[in-house]
């Protein structure tokens, strides 16, 4: 996932296979409806901003998604919650024989979200930023009446959802793998600094671009939605609980109770992931019981901000049954 | 410190040097002003209790203090923060030093608190319990004029000590030294429960025993003071943070505002020692900069629950000047 600098500053690494999928025939992978598997996991952020946008957009029937569970082993993501440990529409165990197929000898990081062909069992990109721009500007003729405009200002969702990316989204994650007191405090104070200032920002408005739910609060909410269970503690991003951010744990509630946010939700996975998979952070691998997370049904009062959560659409329908996951306890 | 049963459980060795200073002729430690010095350390909460109770009797003359810094090398406590390394009045760079003159090829735990013979450099006892017992019992003639009686139930003190002891005090040890999941949760909810009970006695009671602080009250505190700068994330006891316990979080800012408690507390020492020293549990040895501490300061609004915080005698002035903790930020 990652290397360390010398300074001790976790650096994340490139993504191995950073194709696009589009409608107009610029890039060698064709949208079709049925073509794509989405593998992701729910542990995994990167994974969940495009989970969620597949739900707000409908695309449940035109792509398949299959689940790798929270624990690796060194071979990273597999299928372990599958029956026989294996995805039942790829027939494979570990998500890497997927990038082998697609790169022989493949050595960069087997990473969540992949969009996987499911003919050839071959990895058609992992690049989730530009799947979940492409989820919303080419896959339009398979979502659902009533989609959302996921990009209704690109220029203002990129320029807000770029110092998510560096101080918030990855920001916790070089907090965590800091391997010195330096690094640590530098991302620390990144984070922070960036965490106030969209506190400030949504404390008068109810989205963060707009007055409809965007890309930049997908981008922004898959880490609020992990922060108590897994950052605070065991990343060190320790100043406040979100619990304890008053505006951005009203922003986070609103969002969760949200159909197509909550419902794509694990926080069991998430803790295993982090606490279990990590040994160079958590040695012994023992995933704490807190934090208690009744509170995510509390009501948020945000409604009273105005906004338009879904713009001119509807919000979308339950998930399949299939992919339900465990009611928040 | 302690080991590990098979099962993971962490069991908290016993104390190397189990002996008792008393006034009445019945131990080989006579009680006399200026023949012992405490070691302590502002990380250890062993130690703070005895530190408290010494400031609370005002027993500052008759027995002084020396302070160990929070790193640990593979040799246990250490004077670093003393001008050369060196305690000024022991004059010894490791508190082991101590330890070995008493018992020559010493191998137990090398704790604080330890009182120290001055003059033969060797320690008298490390039994932390007896020890808070016997300055208030065997020290009387020379607590201050005004010092409170800390001991007005025995047996009510120890009754409610014993559940603190096993559950608050070392169960947040057990919690975080526990090397299997099973053993981890076991610790964890016995933790809750206990700390749930001694919430619901004290949201009609201002301290544990009676109407007066007793040692009862220091023995809990002392957890209470560390709970969110190293229990929570460091040791997992992440339920919640005390901050979100209305009724413990209250109880403790209430006695951390009460001369002989905040003014022996020194948070940063306290997470150097924890996430610095235990690297089994902290690998890279990072500090976290959280949590915000700055509102161990807020109103309490304990005083209408009555009270009579030192009883028939009075609070304890401030400390002296060679003691002074640096104020809470």
């Amino acid at each position: 996932m990652g290397t360390q600098r010398e300074s001790g500053e976790f650096v994340r690494e490139p993504l191995g296979v950073a194709e696009r999928i589009t409608a107009d025939g610029s890039s060698p992978w064709p949208v079709q409806a049925g073509r794509y598997r989405l593998v992701g996991a729910r542990a995994c952020p990167w994974a969940n901003r495009v989970i969620i946008t597949r739900r707000l957009l409908g695309l449940e029937d035109a792509i398949s998604l299959g689940i790798a569970g929270p624990l690796h082993d060194e071979r990273s993501w597999r299928f372990h919650l599958d029956p026989g440990g294996v995805d039942p529409v790829l027939g494979i165990e570990w998500l890497r024989e997927a990038y082998e197929k697609a790169v022989p000898g493949y050595r960069e990081g087997v990473t969540v979200p992949a969009m996987v062909e499911v003919a050839s069992g071959q990895v058609a990109t992992n690049e989730y930023a530009a799947l979940e721009r492409d989820l919303s500007t080419q896959w339009r003729e398979f979502h659902r009446a009533g989609a959302p405009d996921l990009w209704p200002e690109p220029d203002a969702i990129e320029r807000i959802g770029e110092g998510i990316f560096h101080d918030v989204n990855n920001g916790v994650y070089k907090c965590g793998f800091a391997t010195t007191q330096a690094a640590y405090e530098k991302a620390y104070r990144a984070l922070w600094a960036r965490l106030d200032e969209l506190s400030e920002h949504l404390a008068t408005r109810r989205y963060l671009v707009g007055d409809t739910i965007t890309q930049a609060d997908i981008r922004l909410w898959v880490t609020l939605a992990r922060f108590d269970a897994a950052y605070h503690g065991h990343f060190k991003a320790n100043r406040h609980k979100l619990t304890e951010l008053p505006v951005l744990w009203a922003y986070a509630r609103d969002l969760f109770q949200t159909p197509g946010f909550g419902d794509t939700i694990d926080i069991e996975q998430i803790k295993q992931h982090y606490y279990g998979v990590h040994r160079s952070v958590n040695p012994t691998g023992v995933v704490p019981l807190g934090p208690d997370t009744a509170n995510w049904l509390d009501p948020h009062g945000r409604a009273e901000l105005g906004g338009r959560p879904f713009g001119d659409g509807t919000p979308p329908g339950p998930p399949p049954a299939a992919e339900q996951v465990p009611p928040i306890a």
